[in-house]
């Protein structure tokens, strides 16, 4: 039985946990940005940070839906959206994810998806790319905020 | 057999492919900074990214062995490194992550840690950390980069 079972590093529960930990922070990090300058301010000629706040959102619960059912759906516009409405909508995405995700069955990350007209592969990288791009992005709004002399909130504190 | 089995998101092979081909971009993103600029500029008061790629080469092969041995050590000091030294560096951690890897055994990910004296928690979390770390320190390299007007390599790219 030991010889077949497969090794784990990450159970999907374990997954849904360090990422919706690390959507906790960047929550915090959204927060943190005043208002007037969520959709304006950015250094080096990069997208403001409410930008990649919206593309987080269409790429989260999507791809928790996508990988659940094979529909493939970005859910929200990819305009600005005033901090309030982006705060709403992350929300609402944290509980369909919440939702969504255990009926997941386990061996669906390890199959081949296309997903969203622009991703082949498995679904576990897929989801492994989409939590790399939060990071990513958070991070530029990390300094951002550095830029704006705002103090962002703690990296390793996710709860 | 089935019933008892755990599930699996990652397997310890898929989450080392991972792990190294985040360290492939990283390594781009060193090379990118030019000589002059990668132990001195940043943005908002932040470190110099030459500093950040120091941190990572004291947390990733460390990591590793650490988790193998029960042994923790920094391994390199915090002291900034020319450009040159610090992907010489890098190369060396990459063969001693891939060999040290395989010979942690799957069931320790699971088990609790006490790591470099500042972190307990589950092994499997401690890498994740690490991990994210990199991405997030990354990010800020790829703002100076910008702000340098200096194109950073493409995010989605790890081979």
């Amino acid at each position: 039985m030991t010889a077949t079972a497969p090794e784990v590093f990450l159970t999907p529960h374990a997954l849904l946990e360090h990422w919706q930990g690390h959507r906790r922070l960047t929550r915090r990090v959204i927060e943190a940005f005043p208002d007037e300058q969520f959709n304006t301010f950015a250094v080096g000629g990069m997208r403001p940070f409410g930008t990649m706040a919206v593309e987080m959102l269409r790429m989260a619960a999507p791809t928790v839906h996508g990988v659940l059912t094979g529909d493939w759906v970005e859910g929200v516009s990819a305009d600005p959206k005033p901090k309030a409405e982006v705060l709403r909508l992350w929300d609402a995405s944290t509980a369909k994810m919440n939702e969504g995700w255990p009926k997941i069955p386990a061996t669906r990350f390890q199959e081949t998806v296309n997903a969203f007209g622009y991703y082949e592969g498995r679904a576990c990288d897929l989801v492994m790319y989409v939590i790399d791009n939060e990071i990513h992005h958070r991070a530029q709004g990390y300094v951002y905020l550095r830029a704006l002399n705002i103090a962002p909130p703690p990296f390793w504190e996710r709860q």
